[in-house]
Parts: C-alpha cells; structure tokens; sequence
C-alpha cells in the first residue's frame, strides 16, 4: 500500500512541480549548473557556521551522537548512555533538555559580526531530523514544540541581518532515523515518501519563510539526486522562489553531485584543493577539531588556534575558496569563550588584514616559499603577499612579482611604507620594520605597481 | 503552495483508492451502512475502554488536558501548569516521563477479562495525537519512540487475544494542535494535507498491522466525512482489509454521521436511549466520572459504585445497547486497585447473572417497575428480569409476562426454585427466598414458560 | 576524636537532663511504667495510621526501600533501580521528585475522621531519616527544604485537630543510614553521637513545636535503651513537657523494652494476642498488607478487604487493644481512592456498630463460636455480641450470657428488638430478622440486662 | 532548650579542647601569630583556586547564588529561578544535578601543573554547607551521597600530590541558611550549637582525613573568633594534628582578625597593598571577574587575559604576595577551555620568565616607571626587574640599581647578553634586542652585579 502511494505521490508531484519549474532554468543540471553564482558570495570570503540541535544536550562526542550511539553501536557512546542515562533512555528524551535559557540571538550575531564574517549558516536540521524552527512536518521534534519554545531559525536571521550580514541556512536531506527514510531506503530509493511528505515541504517552508541567501545541502549522499527530486527544487529556487536572485547554493545534491553540480562546491568536509580550482568552492571547517556540534569536555588541544585559522583563511582565500569557520553553541544557549576569542581574534586580524581578504582574486600565482611561506591575492592593480611567519632577519624575499621603480610596498597596520629592492630576473627583498606587529600572526605586504 | 499540494495529493489519494475499494461495498453509506454487523459484538455485551497516552503525565483535570490548557486556556489548567511547571514547559515535554514502568499487559488483560468483558478498546491514538505504536507518519511522537519505548497497542492486542477477548482500537481522527491539520481547517476543510499525510496513513497501517476486531473512531465532528474519506477507508475496510469479515466500526466518521452511517451506533459519550432503539448501538463510559484517563487526584465520591455499573449495565443491555466501561491506567502502567475492584466486582455478578447478559435479546418490553425497578431481557425461550433493588418484603410483583402452569421461577445463584403466583390479566408474584444474596445488588429472576 | 567528643557530650547531657527530669517521674522504668495511661486512648479504639516520606517517590517494594536495596541489597530492589534508574542514582537524589502537588491535609483529616478514627499518628520521621517538619538538625533532609517545601507534621496536625481527633507523631530512634549512628554502632554504641546530635534535639523539637497527643516510637531494637537516653527523654516528657498530661507512648525504647516498658504496649507489628492481655494494647497493620508506605504497583488482592478489617477491629476490641490502621499515601500527596474505601466503609459500620467499640471495655468472656464467630465487648450494663458471620438459618446461639426475663436483646441498625430464648445453664438463641443488613458484614447483637 | 543545650555543649567543648592543644602554642593570638609560616609558602608564589560546588547547577551570577536569590532576594536572580524553575523549587533541589559526569581529577590537576602552580585550594565547602567530602555531619548535603557522589575533596588531592603540588583546603566557617547557624546568630552568638555540631567536627574531619598543607578559612565575619573557637582549633592544628609541621593558614578565623591574626594575610578578596607589606600575604582573583564559581553565561570580556594576569601576578610577587588564581570548573566536572588557555599561557610565561617568580624575594625597591612600568624581584645576588610594557624604541631605561662595570644584563630566553650603559647617579638604559618575544607579554631582564 505504501509503495504504491509513494509512487503515486511522485507522480503528483512531478505534475505540479514541473509548472512550478517554469522559468528561465529547466531542471537539468546543465541548465542549472550555468546560472551565474551571486556576487555577494564571492566578495564575502569568510563565515560563520554553527551547528545546534538536540546534540548540545548529551553534548559529547560529535553531532553525529545519535548515529554513533544507536547507528554504529560505537562503545563510546554507548558506554557513556549506559553510565549516564537509565536503561530504555531514548534520543527523543533528549528534547526537553535542550533548554537554550540563554539563547539571545544578537549576542550571537554581534559576536560573529565581530569576526569580520559576512554570512553566517545555521543548522536549521541535522541528520537527527529535529528542525530548528516550527516546520508542519516535524510536529513535536522542532525547536518551538519541544526544549527552547524558540524559532531559532528566525530569530537568529532577524539578528544577523540587522547586522548586514548574509544568512544561509544548512539543511540535511536525510535524516538518519526517519521511518519514512528508512523505507523508502529500504525499497532502493525507488519510493519517495520522505522526500514528498518531509524534505521537500519542509525545503519549500524554509525558503517562503525565512528567504534565505544560502542553502547548505547535506546528508544528499545514500541517494541520487533524482531521488531528492534536487533539479526540480533548484529550478523552483532558482525561477520563482523568493530570493531567485540573491540565493547561493553548495554542491550537495545527491550522490555524484559533490565537486561537479550546484552553485558553489564544498568538495567534502574541510577540503582544500592542491591548486587553483576552475569553480568557486568553500572549505568549512571547525573551531573544534573533533566536532562541529558542542562537547561539553571539549579540550584546549582538540582546538584550532587563532593562528592555525589565520593560515587556514589565507589559504583558502588565495586558492578562491571562501572560508566557512564553525562553533557549536552549548545546549544552555551560548558560545563558549574560547570560541568567542577565536572569533574576535580573527576580527582583529581582519581589521587590519581584511583589504587582502574581503572581494580579492587569486592573484596569477598563488603562493612561494622563497624565505617565509606566503600566499598572494589581488584586488584590482593591487597585489598581496600575506605571510604566515615573520623571518627572523626582518627581511623577506619574494619571488614572483615584476616590480618597477614605482612599485610601493606597505606592510598593512604599519603607517611608513617598506624599504625594498628588486630581484632579477623577478621578484624583490623587502626590509621588515621593527614593530610589536611582529609578535602577531600572518602579516600583509600590499605591493602597488607590480605585474 | 500548500494548498496545491493538498489538492492534488487528494485527487492523487482518490484515484488509487477508488480501485483500492472495488469489492461488495462501494464508498458512499447507503451501500457501507448495508453491511451487517458481524455477530460477535452483539454477543459480547460487555467491553473494557482503555484510555492512556501522554495526558496521563499531568494526570489531572481529564485526558482533554492538552486542550483545556492551552485551547481552552482553562484557569484550573493554566494554574495547574503555573504553580507545578517551569515557564515554557510545553506538553510534548510531558513524553519522556510517561514511563510506564509497571506496564504488564498480561496483568490488565487478566483484569479485564475478570470483569467478564468479551472485548477491550485501546486508544490508540488520542486527540493529542500521539500514537502507541511506532507510526512512522508520527516519528518521536509515540510510545516507542518516548517515554515508555514500548509497543502498547500491538502488545495489549497479544495479551488480549491470549484471553480469547476481541481487540478494538480507539482511532481519533483530529489532533487538537497538528500544524498540519490545522491548516487544513483554516482552509474550511478545503485541503486534506493532514488526512493524506497522516491520518489514512496511520489507519491503514493500523489495520494492516494490528487486526483489530473494532475500530472506535473519534474525534471527527469539526469535518464532513468527505473530509476524512471516511467512505473509501470503510469501503477498503469491508471489501480487501485482513478483517473484512470480522471488524466491527461505531458511527464517528465525520459530522453528521453519527447515530445516523457507519456500523453501530455511540451517538455520544455516555448516551444512553429513551426507549428501545431499532439499530445496535454501545454505551460507553468510565468509571471515573469526570474523566476518560487518569487522574491522579481523582476522589472516591467521584467514582461510579459498583450498583451503579450493575445497574447502568442491565438498562443498557435491556434495550438491546452493549457496554463499554473505561478505566484509565496511570502513568506507571498500573491499573487502581479501585478500578480493578470495580471491574472484578462486575465479573463477580456476571459469574452469576451472566447467563441473562451475554448472548441475550431484548425482550417485547424492556422495564417496568411494579414494585421494584427490574429490566427484561430474553435468550431463546427464557425471560430474564434484572431487579434492581430487592423487596424489602422479599416480594416482587411483574406485570408484563404472561405465565403458564408450567412456568418456572429461579433465581439466579440460588439452588431452588421460586414460589410464585400468576396475576391477572398478565404478571405473576415472586417470592423471593431468605438469601445472603439480597445483601449485595443486582438479582435475576429467569423465567421459563412465559411468554 | 569522635569518640572522646560523643563520650563528652553524653557526660554534659546526662547532667543537664537529670535536672530536667525533676518532678514526678524519675527517669527509670519503675517509676516510668507506674504512670496511668491518659483515658482518651483506650477510649479512642480506632486510629489512622499514615506512612509518607522520600519512599513514596520509588513507590516500590516498600517503606523500607532503601534499607532493602542498598543495606540488604535485595535484588528485585538493585534490579528495580537498574532498570529504571541511571548508574550512581541515590536516595537522596529521590528527594525533589516527592512533590506532593495534591497535598491537601483537609481533605486527609475529613477522610480520616468518616473512618470513625479518633486518632492520626503520622510518621514523622521514618528509617530514612528524612523529617516531614523543618528540623534544624536534619538540614536540607526535610520536607520544607526539599520536595514537598510543606512542614507536613504541622499541617497535617492543624487539619486533624481541627476535627477533633488525636495527633500521633511516628518516630524511628535509628536511621538506617545515617553516618552518625552508623559511627555509634561500630563503636558497639558505646558513643552517641548520634543520639545527641540528632535523636534528642529532634524528639524535644517535635513535642516542644508539635505538642502530639502520642509519641510512637519506632526503630529502637539494635540498641538498649540507656544508649536512646529513653527513660531521661520520658522522665521529661512525662514531667515537665507541654503534653506532660496527655500524652501517650508505646513501647519502642531500647532493645527488651517491647511488650515490657513504656505507655502501651505494640509489641510487634500486627501483634494479635491469644488472650485478653493484662496491659493496655494496640495492634497496628495496614490496608496494603505488604507495605506500610504507597506502593505504584499494588494489586487489589494485596490489600486487606473491608471485611476483613472489621474482624481485626473486633477482635482486638474485644481483646482490649486500640486498633490503628495505616495506609500510604502516594507521591503527588493523595490518598488512594481504594483506601478511601476502605475508610469510609469502616466509618459507615461504625456508624452503626460504633456504640459497641469507642469506650467500651472488654467484656468477662472475650468470644465464642457456637453456632457463629462472635467476640463480646461491653459498656456499663450493656454486653455487644458482635457476629462475623449471618448464620444461614437466621439462627444464632451464644452460650456465655446468663439471661434474666427482662434481658432485651436487639440489632444494631435494625428498629425492633429481636426474639430470643434462653439456654441452660447458660446462654440464648437468638432468631435474626430478616433485613437488608444481613448482605452487609459483621453485626452487633446488643444484650441488655445480661450477667 | 536548644539554648541551654548549646552552652553546655560549648563548655563541655572547650574543656575537652584545652588538654587536646597542649603543646608548644597555646589558644591565644599571641602565641599563634608567633609561629613561623612553613618555608614552602613563600616560595611557591602561585597558586591555583578552584571554587566548586551546588551553585554550578545554576551557574548563574556567582556562587553567591543562594544568596542572593533567597537572602537578599536580587531580582535578577529571583527571575533567573521564576523563568526557568518551578514555583517552589528550592537550592537543595539542586543537588542531583550537580552530575559531574566528566570530573577526571587527573585532567585538572595536569592542567594545573601546566600552569606553573606549586598548590592547588580547592572548596571543601562553601558557604551552601555543602561538603565536598563524605562528611558525617553533613548527611545528604554532600558529594558523595548527592549529585556527584564522589569525594572530590579527596580525589583531587591526589592527582594534585601525585604531580608534587601542595594541596589546601578552602573552609567556609559560616552556612548562610544553615538552621543551626541562625539559631546561635539570633542569640547574638551567645550559643554555639552550630559550631560544635557542625565546623568543628568537620574541621578536624578534613585535617584527619586529608592532611591539607594549607586551610583557607573564610565565611568568619559575622561571629567573633571566639565563637568559632578559632584559637582553640588552631592551637591543635599546631600542636598535634598530623599536618602541624606543614600547615598553612590565612586570617579569616573570626570578626577583626582579617589582616592581624593567623598565618599569611589575604585581607580582602583581590587585595593588593599598595607598598610591601611587612606580613606574607596572598592575593585571590579569579579568571572570571564576576565569580568565582562557573558561570554558564559568562562572556569574554568578563575574563581577565592573559596579560593582566601577569601583570597581576608580576606587582603581587614583588610586593611579597602569593598570587592564587580562580577557575571554577562546570557542572558536568570540566575546566571551561578558555580558562585552561589562560592557565597553560600562564605556564608558558613562567617557563621563561620563572625563575624570578619562584622563592624570588622582595627587592630594596618594588616598582618603577621611568620608560616602562617595571618591577623587581630578587633571588640571592640577581635582581629581576619585570616590564609590563615594550619600550617602541627598543631602549628601556631602569633609575634605581646601581651598577658596576661587571653588571650583566639578559633578557630571559633570549640567548645573548644586551648592551647596556649606566646613568648617574644611579641606574642604567637598556637596548632590547630585535626579537619575536615583543609580540608576547612581560618580559624579565636579570641584572647580575647590581646593587
């Protein structure tokens, strides 16, 4: 009985989706794969991703706490339910507990803000299927029925864009323990109830309500994209949606889908390409190395420290990418301090570094090592070298630019400009001031007039 | 965009069920309403009503609690959730503490089949809409997913059958605060997201999986059956379900329907006739007259007697109704020692007066009180008459039956036969004997030979 | 250090309670035990008997939860806790789930008082050493600290006195696991600490704020008296304390003391002499006959019937003992409807037959059996012949009782004096009338003019 | 009652403690204060505090919580408890949540370690009561039969020694809600029950038991010393107990002592003096500038960093002080990260700059400021001169030592020596080198040869 009703559902759908669909996009990834992507994502360079559920409450392990404990039965996690909880305790009994007492949504923003961030992608549902805000098709296993009584989806939105930053919403299309999931996995994916009854009403509700500027697809990977029924969203999103225009997509659509359709690619989880790639990608990566979601015994050396992050952005910038840097809020509702360090800490780099970072291009080379790895961008007839250590003779040779005698070399935050002179048959050796700059991290040389 | 979908998945739903229903019964009530009831149900008299779910937790006011509380906004209720909750408390946040650590469905069964019941009626499923089985149309929002992580209707039905007793489910059709069917009525009833997606999902399933001999509908009065596609579920139910031939349905398929389409009649809670209907109907109530679950403050004097029980079951089954008498267990999985009092009480005189309950017709006339209250039933060529109070001069005059010399007079439990003597133009006087049987209630006079 | 103190501490007590004691009684058990029983307690007959504490939140087993599952370490108690409870859970931590939302002392005291008990005894304190009063030397282990925030001894008092019944306050010399006396007990309690420290500024607390009307001590079995400074505690309390004139003790002081020393005598739980005993008694059992204190998951063929009940109060009135029944209430502070029964109908028997059990004495002979099981009380001239059963034949015999011409002999409840006859050389027969009241259970034959 | 009980107990105290505090002090001031402070104090200069307790399960304000929700009854925190609490719950109910599932003694000691401390305070009991040992006199308040259930008091003490750190105990002498307490403040401390119940066995319990090298005594001022029986515990402490040769104290042992009796001096909470005082003292601050318990809300900029901390640690050490650093560890048993950054920056520091910390001595002159705030500290012939500021020229010019042409100048962890002149009359200008140490924070130039 089910069967057939899937089956026939489908067909429904695919009848009123196709009109839906009806625009400039058809819904074929060739069609889809040419829409331009928006600007503002490329100019942006840098955000923030936070990940919050019902996983903040066990608060151990990883987000992927459920699959670990009740999944792949990894002792860890079941030894920890067994010395903790009473026998029967099931995830859903978690839900009350996600208290979020002090959850306040400008805080949050003001703090990502103070990154230097431009967009910020927020967990509307993991893969424990819990929705952040009060979808239809979640009734009693979303953020306003049960824990935190609180649309966190949008009133984190209406806080970040108060402060003119993007917001993107990260979705996960599957979910690991639906039943409705589990059947039509069950049946090889060629029933689609989940995706007819859960995923695409609940895609359809984020996008009407909350106008997001960024989708994050995730959890696309057991299944095809036709499964999903992803080109057919995508041209909805792309031809008539509320924010055709301005939204930004990943490339996580379906198995096949990473690294080759979509808007921008994400690749997978904290990837960075050897060389400059053709399409424009972001790597998300986290504060905490072991997870994306809070641990409430999360140590100091399991942390990325603010230099390995300055590094990390460098590169990434300098490679095209844009850098998505995560933290997990605790179940109480805050962001740990040393994530807010790490956070003000990038700010404060940005501030005086940012003219490198914000809307560059990779520059024709990306990166040299000739005395001190440094990676290069470019912004119109500027060029720039960021170092990611400062040489202990206060002198730093670079080889790939052409100078001319009018070339001026400036070391950002530092008011006179640089003493300088050229290589043959390119490059240059710049003299490093002496300044407390040098006790920092990652240090920009801007060089006008070079080719 | 929601309207859409719910159009057309209604006309997708109707064209796989119009097929699904070819058999003896077509979808509209003159033909469903034709059916005849399967004869088990009007030789059963007598059933228990079960109502448990998560109003259970606060255990107070009445299973209504969800409603009263925050539909009806209730003071008794609002105060009660103020004075004994935190702020924000929401009643999905009730699930995890429905424990039901003492659940033993043997015990109930054991219970209930003392009480000389041949069926019991599981609810399962309230207006709450939380379910006591694994739906997968109500994920997290069930019995296994929380709070007790047990499977309740499908392991009742197993201890129930192990007792030879039939299985029925209590089936609400409307949830007070699903999103889903709330927009639906916000509508005007015009979509029907919430029936294709979750309410015939769940029957079906409810039916394909359990078997029930009795399915006890509910909950439909603020929809037409049109709405509810009561007639293509009924039609599917009589023609192809795994219990075509043997289940029983009551008469809340929608407004307008009841006492008037379906199989026998409810009319309403606790209804009981003037005068003999002409179609099979129940009566239902509880033993707690103020409510249908548990309350945990629920008070001796608000309780039905066990003369009350005796006295409401013999009007009922004199004019032709069947009983079916509610008890709600508690949070823990118990049934109260009150309750189990009265339901062994009830088995007690049925051990003795059984004989003019079960299987019995009503007779030509159904009561009359020439001395004492007394109601007539018949089985074959016996006439039974029920008196509800005993003759202080252990005398009783019956008017209606016309008697014969060969009539004889018992009294049921007592070894001998009456004296007796006949009345003119009809009736006859018993004497009854010097008994220890006059010290408790309810007394069966069966009377052979009469007419 | 501990031991030199508790040696210390008893040197300085014993010095200022000799003092104290000064008046009357001396604080040994001749001159205690020489003190005549305060009148209103063997007049009283019928008490109530209320167990509550922290052991009403497990609500398993029994009263004696925590002794059985971590002191005797049975394994339905260590199985109970494993299944429902997390690793490490401990008693105390059962104490903020002891609600008591529905505690209603009111409603208590009425239902106590339509029990026809003339006396309430509450324990106030019971093996766990949780105090159901504010006392300083139990912080933060009280029902107004913890739990119930309610001082249940005074307001449960208030509530009982203002229906002018008795107020008894239950009190258990030890507790099972306080470290205090546990130190005491190693010691071969040659220190007390413990007794102190905690047992006698609590037990003058309790009279000095509560003024109960009897101290039912409990508890006191591994250890003398001379070690519970009993005698010093009695010599004050029957000298110079608020209650010096009415108040009554049973005989729980020290190890030998039962059946022996004190006010009455309990000698042990649900003692029943074989004969009429020399000294005032009472006879303490409970409704649920495998607890003392609420049990979730009591069955009704645990509980003790009404009929039951009536026999062992006749028989221990007749015996000369006071009667004092106990029922648990539950976790949310209710009683249970089926012991609200239980209450009432006592209350409604003593309706009728109370004439022959509040002050009466017993009588020269205690029962016969003649024809039926019958047991004598008497008040002045009048003897009560109370039968346990309804002879079949309306027929009873009762051989002790000389009659004379004038002896009337009637039945309680019934408007009419009976027929007899007499026996030789002693006795009567009795002919019963027929009435409603034979259905009912145990009936008082009052015999006037009877030797 | 109570009252008599009290003086009497406190003069049975007293005489038993007289004997027991014979020896070489005697139970007043003046032979106290003559004792010498144990060598190891003053020589480890750094010290970790830890603040644990109930008020973690809020971990909201401070862990003054109790306080001032129910004592001074702030709105802020009589709001915190209305909107996430129920009516009614109390401090105590706390008490199970204080889970602590991740306390590993050993991770918190080696973070301490890490950070260059040489002891470690911990709060045995703050002023909640609540005992972080099994204490006997604080039966169900403590963290072995509630919450935890661990002797945390215990198990970190060795994970502390284990890695050859001292261990002291912080004592809080009053109970803001301790029922005993406020009877003796209502008798204008003219009674002493709570002390010879409660401090004083537990006292001597926590030196018998855990033989701390250091008593913090603290929650004195309310009560003279004499009530506490101060001298007369300190007198024992001296003269016999088992830490007598080792033991260090503070001053809070009774209104008016702070700052004039007792071992080394705090004075006030974060006091500092403003010129070298002639007593050893200590100073007491916390990473968190707004509590010194965990506070689940804390925000970045409440934390002290790294820099003032060796500002703060730099003026302390060459004023005289020790310096003892809070962090208040969470609820689940976890050093928040941020401040086992600040601990392991700490250490880092101290790696390098440590030697002229650790059993340094005062200088002739403390401080100075002619370029750069500086200060000194000395260790036999070198003197330490600590700048809290980088010179921008790289030139610092130091006024007050007197040099001689053999004086050598270095700068700790730069591996040459520096260029130096003198000045006259007095003092000396040093070049810095160019080095990637002015990125950091404090940096120490050791003066061989100055006078």
């Amino acid at each position: 009985m089910l069967l057939e009703w899937g089956v026939l559902v489908a067909v429904a759908m695919a009848t009123v989706l196709v009109p839906g669909a009806a625009g400039q996009y058809s819904p074929d990834w060739e069609s889809l794969d040419s829409r331009p992507l928006p600007a503002w994502f490329d100019e942006a360079k840098l955000g923030v991703f936070v990940h919050w559920g019902v996983f903040a409450v066990p608060g151990f392990g990883s987000e992927w706490f459920w699959w670990h404990w009740q999944g792949a039965k990894d002792p860890r996690y079941v030894d920890f339910m067994r010395k903790n909880y009473p026998p029967g305790f099931s995830y859903p009994d978690f839900a009350p507990d996600f208290r979020a007492q002090f959850f306040d949504p400008d805080q949050w923003a003001e703090i990502f803000r103070a990154s230097g961030a431009k967009y910020v992608v927020l967990t509307s549902k993991h893969h424990e299927g819990f929705t952040n805000w009060p979808s239809a098709h979640s009734w009693n296993w979303n953020s306003v029925d049960c824990g935190p009584h609180r649309d966190i989806v949008g009133e984190l939105g209406a806080a970040v864009r108060k402060r003119s930053m993007h917001y993107g919403l990260y979705h996960s299309l599957f979910e690991w323990f639906n039943p409705l999931y589990l059947a039509d996995k069950k049946s090889g994916f060629r029933t689609q109830g989940y995706v007819f009854h859960k995923v695409l009403p609940e895609l359809y509700d984020l996008v009407n309500r909350y106008k997001p500027d960024l989708i994050w697809s995730d959890g696309d990977w057991e299944a095809k994209d036709t499964y999903w029924n992803s080109t057919g969203f995508l041209a909805w999103l792309y031809n008539r949606s509320p924010v055709k225009d301005t939204v930004v997509t990943n490339d996580r659509w379906g198995d096949g889908c990473s690294c080759k359709h979509g808007g921008y690619y994400n690749c997978e989880d904290k990837y960075t390409p050897g060389q400059l790639p053709k399409h424009k990608w972001e790597k998300c990566t986290s504060v905490d190395t072991n997870s994306w979601g809070n641990r409430r015994n999360m140590r100091l050396d399991e942390l990325l420290r603010l230099p390995d992050i300055i590094d990390d952005l460098t590169r990434t910038v300098a490679l095209g990418g844009n850098y998505l840097l995560n933290v997990g809020p605790t179940v109480d509702g805050t962001i740990p301090p040393v994530f807010e360090e790490r956070l003000r800490g990038l700010g404060d780099w940005l501030h005086v570094n940012g003219e490198a970072i914000y809307a560059s291009r990779p520059w024709r080379v990306q990166m040299e090592n000739s005395s001190v790895p440094l990676w290069f961008t470019s912004k119109g007839q500027q060029v720039y070298a960021i170092l990611l250590a400062w040489p202990s003779d206060y002198t730093v040779e670079i080889s790939t630019p052409l100078t001319l005698p009018q070339t001026n070399v400036t070391l950002l935050g530092y008011p006179a400009p640089l003493k300088w002179s050229a290589l043959q048959p390119s490059g240059l050796v710049v003299t490093l001031p002496v300044t407390s700059l040098a006790g920092g991290h990652g240090w920009t040389l801007r060089l006008d007039g070079v080719a």
